[in-house]
């Protein structure tokens, strides 16, 4: 495409593209936008390399001249975008990337895999911590995914409302919390089980969190709190009934005076089974596969499409809409949008409303579009805490019903204002 | 688990760690190994720089003695494993890691992450291509999925039969063969279809394919042949009811004389929708969101087990099998284990047979786990071209019923042969 618009002169029209998605999964209530600060690093950072420019060039994929304008690449347009941490909804413009042609349509990869993949983790995870109420959870799930993908996942489940992550590579990498845990190799490794609590106790301090289901349940238990004391940090249990063994735990360290020690479960955790686990004497969930496969959906169906163009390739010309119009339910609608979150008396939100207009002074207050990208400068970092906190606050905006896990329609409806020239 | 067992002593014994699933997805037949060349790059590589170690330090999760040995460590071990492309089955060995227990347990996450990732995709994408038939599939879902994760599944895809990627970093890093694609962007970029065609052609040639979908196909096809001429390479559709529109198409083209021009179709296809397409003039299948997050399955489950250790700290101490063994559904079979896969007298896999003991004779020429890795050092590195050919050839050697689509039962058997020491 790059080629062939700088072959035909079109490639430098000035163009806006528009993140959104058509849908949500089937049956959830709300999107949660994540993954933004990775987009800036990566705008930032997307340059074409002497190797990479000798691949192309070797493979024939581009000429000389594109060539030539990949070596000078660097983004110089404007990026606006939802926040981090905000939620979405069908047809909410999640981004919006204006520049030429040429300098925005190589963007599209990045920027959807970015979204796509974060923001469909942290939607399981806002799910996640919804159902575990005031409850920790661990993120748990690094060896479940792509190496790479992991260190993400823990990101965005972070922003999504987890407390911290067993991925060591996300806390050096974004500072996120880390929590440790032993497997059941190490117990394995010893040869009692009352020999690896000792020596993980004798390193960790008595402050550590115990395996307590390698062979039987109950005398591990005994075993922990003889080797640690009351005083004991955790005992975590990784198979079986989670809830009969946890409440049958809680008894046994009651009994053994640790009534401090809190228990923690694993084994394959998705939302629903976190919300069985709320009358259960459960003091934090470590989830790995579900979190890091988006609890059903890994992916979050962004698309990234071209809604204005200019009108010629003159560089003063106006922008028009466009919008591919063949049938098939692929449609969408041209124009450059705004959106503002309208809410009712009491703060709630009431409808996620898209326009091509001037936007109503009513919703001026409300509007979702922050400037994140100036003239190809990144202006909007922030700390992931911040995110996270948005996302905290921007749930419980929502109507009731947004944290009800069964399925169900978009929480609260999208509609368009069109209007004006659409640019 | 590392610090606590150098502080132990334990550290250093002599441990055997294998990768198995317990089952396959749900009603899935096999299962098929990818990633094997990228976990043998990973654990090559595998180092603690100046940085992270200066972040264990501050954020105190491990202590000096244990910075130092992470300053040293380089994987001294032996690995054993199924070659790239073949097929596995509940309970193949997939991977056996041996060394001391420190060494092994830090490459857990990595082996685990890369495995259960790169071998979801490979599994999908064997699943399509052999629904695909002789048609060449492409891969496309790099918006789909984690940026870097989108080269791994290229990666995958290609070892599981697809012919080409659309993501050229897969290009570059391993060689697949890469082809383009041009959006309904390039489309609306220009001032009408005719124009973009133009463009298309003029840089790219004929031979180029050309999106037909962005407003009228009818119209659309009839413009594409009138600008390339009958010689057009190709035609992509992207929506609609692609059976029906490819049947229209192919009609069309026909009857302008293009009757080499071949249809490419896209638009969320999966194993499912290919094989409904058999029947249709398709050329080409062009597949990403089903692809890259495995159809449903986006991980493979696969566990990384210790199966035996030392039986003391002594360095000759014989290795011992070790398993766990409480309730929960999560026990497994200690021992170093060897795997065959039994055939019958035409050649067809009978059973994939797994044991501790020796290996029955009969079996010794059908065995599975090839050296990858000898003393720390990789001594089985293949191109990919390899374990594309070894997974073809090896799935024809299933039984026939392998590539049903619909759900099953594993399509042979796994058998179990206890036996001697299980060292």
């Amino acid at each position: 495409m790059l080629r062939a618009a700088l072959s035909a002169g079109t490639a430098g029209r000035r163009s806006v593209f528009e993140v959104f998605t058509r849908r949500l999964p089937h049956g959830r209530r709300y999107g949660v936008v994540a993954g933004t600060g990775r987009v800036l690093d990566a705008v930032e950072n997307f340059r074409f390399d002497a190797d990479v420019l000798r691949f192309l060039r070797e493979r024939d994929i581009v000429d000389e001249d594109t060539l030539d304008w990949l070596a000078d690449y660097r983004f110089s347009g404007d990026i606006w975008g939802y926040p981090e941490g905000e939620v979405y909804f069908p047809g909410s413009p999640i981004m919006r990337v204006e520049g030429s042609f040429a300098e925005c349509v190589l963007l599209e990869t990045v920027i959807l895999s970015i979204l796509n993949h974060d923001s469909a983790i942290a939607a399981a995870a806002s799910r996640m911590s919804s159902a575990a109420g005031d409850r920790p959870l661990i993120e748990m799930g690094a060896r479940r995914t792509h190496e790479l993908g992991a260190v993400a996942a823990a990101r965005a489940a972070y922003v999504g409302g987890f407390a911290t992550t067993s991925d060591l590579a996300a806390g050096f990498r974004y500072g996120i919390p880390t929590v440790g845990t032993s497997a059941h190799a190490f117990t394995l490794l010893h040869d009692s089980e009352r020999d690896a609590f000792r020596a993980q106790v004798d390193a960790l301090g008595a402050g550590t969190t115990l395996l307590v289901d390698t062979y039987d349940v109950a005398e591990a238990v005994r075993t922990a709190v003889e080797v640690a004391g009351p005083e004991l940090g955790a005992v975590r249990i990784d198979s079986g009934d989670l809830l009969l063994v946890a409440h049958r735990v809680r008894q046994q360290l009651d009994e053994l005076g640790a009534t401090g020690t809190r228990i923690v479960v694993t084994s394959d955790l998705d939302e629903y089974a976190i919300a069985s686990l709320a009358a259960a004497p459960v003091d934090a969930y470590g989830v790995g596969t579900q979190l890091v496969t988006g609890s059903g959906h890994p992916t979050a169906s962004m698309v990234y499409k071209l809604v204005a163009r200019a009108e010629s390739d003159d560089p003063r010309a106006p922008l028009v809409p466009v919008a591919k119009k063949s049938s098939g339910g692929k449609t969408s609608i041209g124009g450059r949008k705004w959106a503002a979150r309208r809410r009712d008396a009491d703060g709630y939100a009431e409808a996620e409303v898209v326009g091509t207009g001037p936007v109503p002074g009513a919703l001026a207050g409300d509007q979702l579009l922050a400037e994140l990208v100036k003239g190809g400068e990144v202006v909007a970092r922030e700390p992931l805490d911040v995110a996270r906190d948005r996302h905290t606050a921007v749930r419980a905006a929502l109507p009731l019903s947004a944290t009800q896990l069964s399925r169900g329609e978009p929480v609260i409806p999208t509609e368009y204002l069109h209007g004006g020239s659409g640019s």
